[in-house]
Parts: structure tokens; C-alpha cells; sequence
């Protein structure tokens, strides 16, 4: 496969950050394998990030990544050798492994997904096969990929403690279904091995949960490099007990909406950054890029109108929002053939294997840039991002992509803790049901 | 890098072997994975495979490997992630590694290996400085590589139990020397890791007990997969207190070539195999293909002349060799550009990382192809060794390279347990000095 090259995206100087980033790469290599020492990876996750050519920050933490078919191939060894070293830690007998995607299968570019990954986890060694949560699949059903492959979900049956497939017993478990719609009763209380765990989707897990977290691991990062973590780390909080329809908390949806802009404010001044603050509005439990706005002031989510009110309303399998975060947001000055360029960048295990640029052409620099769909145009790195190159110029495009690579490692890591810390969510949640 | 295909090495139909090897995938991978917890791997190594269409088998183990230039550096992320692992088994908090190479300072094909090596290292986050045993470097030393690059290379300190450079106190000491020269006492009862351990060098290492382990790894995967291990293994025994220039153990000597050379026949015969069988006479304690024999009789080894005794009497370092192994030869069935090919296959931690062929002109399908000097052509593999092609045809490069990556890990384990039970060789030399 031809990967172009990503000169547009990096034409820029390095960041004062980068330079940063790679005189201290002993150092952070060295903290990062302590962390993980402490804190078990997620099996496998995706970040968006965004350069802002002062600020390098994620954004967003996806614990169940759904772009593997987006990700140059020349790195699939990267992807085998890592879940390799997963399964050592998880289950190292692990032959066989149950992958559950998502409910949707019309989703041609999903369903790409889902094949990429399932052939990395054959090549990793394991026998895989696909259980599907959709009730409407009672029999085992073959969809056609766009390549000429096919896929073959099967419905998901529960055998005591234990869940399969006819003739198929899986040592691991693994969910590519973020379970935005709730806790399948199928999946609770499993003896197998469920990677990520149940709390670890949408039904429980707060994207100001995962900030918090990450709050405390950017802290520590800044200290470790001696930097003010603003660089890497948006503010952010939290509103709840929302309901877009009835404008019931709008004014407390205003007032965090202010702080959050006044507070952006105050460091651009600070730093001498002419750019105008805005800020993200995003549902606290939301994915798919559904269920976001970008805001400049408080007024702008004064008075939503009917369409804009649907759209903040409902996000993935129907649910309601009621929570919000409200993120500073980080304007992007990447831009690729004079579109926005977004960097996703995915880990298995504690490794970075490859990423993307979520490619916009219809947006501007300060909008969410995962949009419903396929409006995007993924455009895969070319280079890995664990190979800084140290003896070259720094601002060539391997070095860029090792800070993409350290940050979103401390996003990952955040993302360890979170999942440590909010198992006791789920236990609360079950005991209330 | 332009990578040549290796379309003639490989032109051949898919070994039954082979195809076995992927047809049991998850079992090996599953089995490889419960061994690694076992036994602890090598931090690198390097493997000389023989593959006779009929047969696929190492015939040498090196734990210093000296190649690392010659791999294909598309695989550099993989020995990054390789490295990465090995840390966090072994020293999580390692910054500083110390690398001891090689005495000889003019052989620039390995300058080039070092300086690849240290490349490595340097990616994976660690700060990497070069200490040398070489007497005659008295201060720090800037040596001039082909490519335009230098390598710095320090003379040892000792302070205390600890060794390492001026103002440089490092976490590891990884050898790239193999200590053919006996154990140098600036590296005994040192408190640093030391990787590999003193015993692994060929002062007290030697390549019987390496494949008398090998014996009971290629048995019980054999056990595994249903086949008979001679199809991974080759016959090999050793004769000891030879002196090959007073012809001392001559006759010894030829009844071990006789009963090697015997075994082979039956089992050519067996499996209805043409070949004319011969065997491999080397020094037990032998490396950089010095002292090295090829036999098709036990006559070939009674009244050698005077330039056989000298090639055979001593290896590097000036060591004399007093015992040797004589080993089942596999003729090579691989070809590159009509001269014969022969894999070597790299390894870091318990994964694979690369290889090449090492592609001689002068030399027969039955000859040893580790010459001294340069007289081989290194070609980079340009595939993988850890991406099967599944649902691909069985004989494309990929499988078989998946082939070469499994008898490579074979090997690998061997070393893993030879490491584990020659400690005590060492004691035992210590307290006789």
C-alpha cells in the first residue's frame, strides 16, 4: 500500500513541547514503565489529539477503537507483537478469543474495522470468531465487505458462567460494542476473561471521569518534564441533570460555559496566544461525534433552537443526555491538502501501533472534527510513532509523531486508572437494578 | 530502504512442515507463551536455519548477535517494542545502558552492527554509551563508520561492585562480546543487570549443551504438533580432549562423524530421501564460522594436512579447540541469484524481529556459509516473521517466514533453558580458578 507522505500536516516548526518531549525521552520512557508496572493497560484504545501549535492535548479516549482498517498495514507485526505481550499478562493459554462488534451491520467502513482487527488477533494466534448482542441475528449470517472479504457474526449464546458460540469456547472475551445501550444480562458475571471490562462502556463510563483521571496523570507528567500542564491537558467540567428539550439547566450549562472560556482566557493572555478561546460541549457518555457543539460564548447555548436542541439531545442507540462536559476546546493548525487534520492515535496493550488523521473538509479549525458518517478521509501515518530519530532534524515527521505517541500514552494511561477506579460504579449500578 | 523480494529463495512448494506450522498456529503460539513464562528469554539472539525442503532446522545459536545492520530497518519499531519489554522484566527503571562490543575496532561491518544496535536502544528510551575491554583504548574513542556516522567507544571502569564511565552509572550492561576470551574480572560480581548473563559467553558456553537442550524442546514440540522432532532437529554428538595438531582423538573422532553420518543414512532411507547425507565438524565452544569442517566420511577427518589441522585447531581469539560437536549437515534447498542462501533469523526478547539470508557464492548446498569476513551477502527479509498470511496461499513469503520465526523460537527457548542450566558451569570454573 502507497502511504502519502503527511508533509502538509507537518510543515510546521516543532513545538517548544516536542523538543521537550524528546531531550527528556529516557526519562519518560523510563516513568512510562513504571506506570504500567502499577497500572494495567486497556487491551487496546484510541486517541484524538489535536496541535494547536502551542498545546498538544487529547480530546478524547476511545476504549473500543473502531479505525483499525484505517491504520497503515506495514505496522500490523506492531499490533501482533503487542497483543502478543497482552495475552502473556491476561491469559497466555488464550487460543481461542470471542470478538463482539457492533450491533450495525450496514456500517461498511465498521465492518472494515472489525475485519482488521480480527486479522491481527489470528496473526497474534488465536482462533477468533465473531458474537453478535443483535437479537435480530438468529442464525450465523455472512455480510459482504467492500474488499471482497466476508464476515461471519454468529449470535452469542450463554452456557452457565461462560458465553460462546456452537462448538467454540472462548478463553478471552473481547467487546468492540461500547455497550452505549446498557449492560447486556448475557455479559454479566462471566467466568471468561471480558476485555475491557463491563464498566469500561458507555452505559457507565463518564468522559469526565476519564478527565479527572487524566487531570492527575498530566499533574504528574508536568512535573516529571518540568512544564505547566495547561500544554497538554484542556480544562474542563462538568454539567448535569441536563434536558436540551425542556432548557432545563441551560443556565448552569451557561455559567460552566464561561468558566471554561474565562479560564482559557486568562492562560492565552497569559502566554501571549492571540487565538479566541472557545469551548467544547460534548455528552459526558457520548461517542460517534454525535451529540457535540463548539461554543464561543455563554450565549451560544442560550435559547438552542429545535434542530440544534435534537442534535445535543440524543446521541448513539437512542440515549438521552442529561450530562455534558464542557472542554476548552484546542484549535488544530495541522491541515492537510488545505482541509483540518485531526491525529487518532491507536495503542494495543501499553504500545503505540500506528494512527490516522481524521481529515475534514467541511469544518473549521476550532469544530469536533468526528463527525457522524464517514465524512472524513483517514489518511494513515506513515511513520511509526515509536521511532523518534533523535540524530535528525528535530522537527521531522518521526519526532512530531513521538509526542503524538507520549501524549497519547498518558491518555491511555489516565484511562488504566479510570477503569481501576470506577469498577465500583458498575457494582453501585447493579446493586440499584 | 529498496528491499529486494526474495522471490528465489522461496520459489519452492510449501514444506509439509510448513503447512503444519500454520495449521496449528494457535497451538504453537499458546504453547510459546506458557514456555516464556517459564523460562525467561535472552535478551537477543540470533539464529542460523537450515531449511532443505525436506527439513527446516537451526544449526547455530548465537546470543551476541553482530547483523543488526543487516536487517531490514522498516522492523525497527518491532525491535523498539521488543526492547520495551525486555525492560520492564528486567530493570522497569533503567535510563542508562552501558554496551560492551566486540575488541576489534577495524571490522566495520561491525561498527555498523553496533551502531544499529545502539540505534535501538536509543529508540526505546534508553541513554546508550559504548565501554570497551579492549586494552588498548585508553581514552574515549571516536570511531569513523562507512555510512558517515561515528560510535564513541570508552575504555571500562570498575567502582566497587558496579562498572560503567565517567560521569555514566548505568542501569544494564548489555554484552555484544561473547567473551570468547575467557571472563574479563571488570565484569565478575557486578551488582548491574548484565545481559546476557557472564556463563552465556563462549569461555564457559558450549554449542552441545545448546542443542542438547534444543533436544528436549524440538521433542516436546514435536509432541505437539504430531510429527517426529528429526524434522526440526538434527542429529549431533560431541568428542572432547581432541588435539588436532598432534592428531590426538582422530579415530574418536571419525566413529562420531561414522555414527552421525549413519543415523542420517537410516533416516534418509526411511523417508525415502536421496540426498547423500554428511555432517558438520565445529569447535564446541567455536563462533564467526572459524573451525569449521564439512564430512561426507569418516575419512574425510583421519590424516588431515597441515592447513585443514591449522583451520580447525583454533578459533577466535587465538582459543584452541579441544572439543567439537559433529552435527547432522541439512544441505540447503534455498538459492538467491543461483548461489545458495542460508536464513538467520533475529531475535529480541521472545520475539521475532527480522533476519536475512546470508547468501554465499563460492560455497555448496552442504557447506558451512558462516565464513570469516564478509564473504557473505546479507539480503533483508522483507516480511515479518509474525504475519502468517492465513487465508493467503499456503507457499507465499509470509508463511514461510512464519516457518523460519517458529524453528528460530525453537532455538530461542533452547538458549533460554541452556541459560538456565550452565549457571552452575560457571560456579563450578570460578571455584576451580
Amino acid at each position: 500500500m502507497n502511504v502519502p507522505r503527511l508533509a502538509t500536516a507537518l510543515t510546521g516548526p516543532l513545538l517548544d513541547l516536542e523538543r521537550k518531549f524528546l531531550a527528556a525521552q529516557c526519562e519518560i520512557e523510563a516513568w512510562f514503565r513504571s506506570q504500567w508496572l502499577e497500572h494495567a493497560p486497556p487491551f487496546y484504545g484510541s486517541v484524538d489529539l489535536r496541535n494547536s501549535g502551542f498545546k498538544l492535548a487529547p480530546v478524547d479516549m476511545n476504549l473500543f477503537p473502531g479505525g483499525f482498517n484505517n491504520l497503515n498495514p506495514d505496522f500490523t507485526p506492531l499490533c501482533v507483537q503487542a497483543v502478543q505481550s497482552a495475552l502473556e499478562k491476561i491469559c497466555p493459554d488464550a487460543r481461542r478469543l470471542l470478538l463482539i462488534p457492533e450491533n450495525h451491520t450496514r456500517n461498511q467502513y465498521y465492518l472494515q474495522n472489525v475485519a482488521s482487527l480480527a486479522r491481527i488477533l489470528k496473526l497474534a494466534g488465536l482462533n477468533v470468531r465473531l458474537g453478535t448482542l443483535n437479537a435480530e441475528i438468529t442464525a450465523p449470517t455472512t455480510l459482504e465487505l467492500p474488499n471482497g472479504g466476508t464476515l461471519t457474526v454468529e449470535p452469542l449464546q450463554r452456557n452457565g458462567r461462560r458465553v460462546g458460540l456452537p462448538g467454540f469456547d472462548p478463553c478471552v472475551v473481547l467487546l468492540n460494542n461500547d455497550l452505549s445501550a446498557g449492560i447486556p444480562d448475557i455479559l454479566r458475571d462471566i467466568d471468561q476473561n471480558l476485555l475491557p471490562p463491563l464498566h469500561a462502556g458507555w452505559f457507565v463510563r463518564r468522559k469526565t471521569h476519564h478527565f479527572r483521571e487524566y487531570d492527575g496523570v498530566a499533574a504528574e507528567f508536568g512535573q516529571l518534564l518540568g512544564i505547566d500542564p495547561w500544554y497538554i491537558n484542556p480544562y474542563f467540567g462538568q454539567v448535569s441533570q441536563l434536558d436540551f428539550q425542556t432548557r432545563e439547566g441551560e443556565e448552569r450549562l451557561a455559567a460552566e460555559v464561561e468558566r471554561i472560556l474565562g479560564l482559557t482566557a486568562a492562560k492565552y493572555r497569559e502566554l501571549g496566544i492571540t487565538d479566541a478561546p472557545y469551548a467544547i460541549v460534548k455528552a459526558d457518555a457520548g461517542t460517534y461525534g454525535m451529540g457535540v457543539m463548539s461554543v464561543k460564548s455563554p450565549a451560544d447555548v442560550i435559547g438552542l433552537n429545535r434542530k440544534q436542541r435534537n442534535k445535543m439531545a440524543v446521541v448513539k442507540e437512542g440515549l438521552e443526555v442529561s450530562d455534558v462536559i464542557v472542554q476548552e476546546g484546542v484549535p488544530t493548525f495541522e491541515t492537510l491538502e488545505e482541509a483540518v487534520a485531526e491525529p487518532v492515535v491507536y495503542m494495543m496493550d501499553r504500545f503505540v501501533v500506528g494512527g490516522f488523521y481524521r481529515v475534514h473538509t467541511e469544518r473549521g479549525a476550532d469544530e469536533n472534527l468526528n463527525a457522524p458518517g464517514a465524512y472524513f478521509k483517514p489518511l494513515a501515518f506513515d511513520t511509526p510513532l515509536s521511532t523518534p530519530d533523535c540524530d535528525g532534524s528535530p522537527d521531522c515527521a518521526p519526532n512530531r509523531f513521538y509526542a503524538y505517541g507520549v501524549v497519547a500514552r498518558l491518555a491511555l494511561l489516565a484511562a488504566s486508572r479510570e477503569i481501576e477506579n470506577t469498577e465500583s460504579v458498575l457494582e453501585s449500578i447493579s446493586m440499584a437494578a
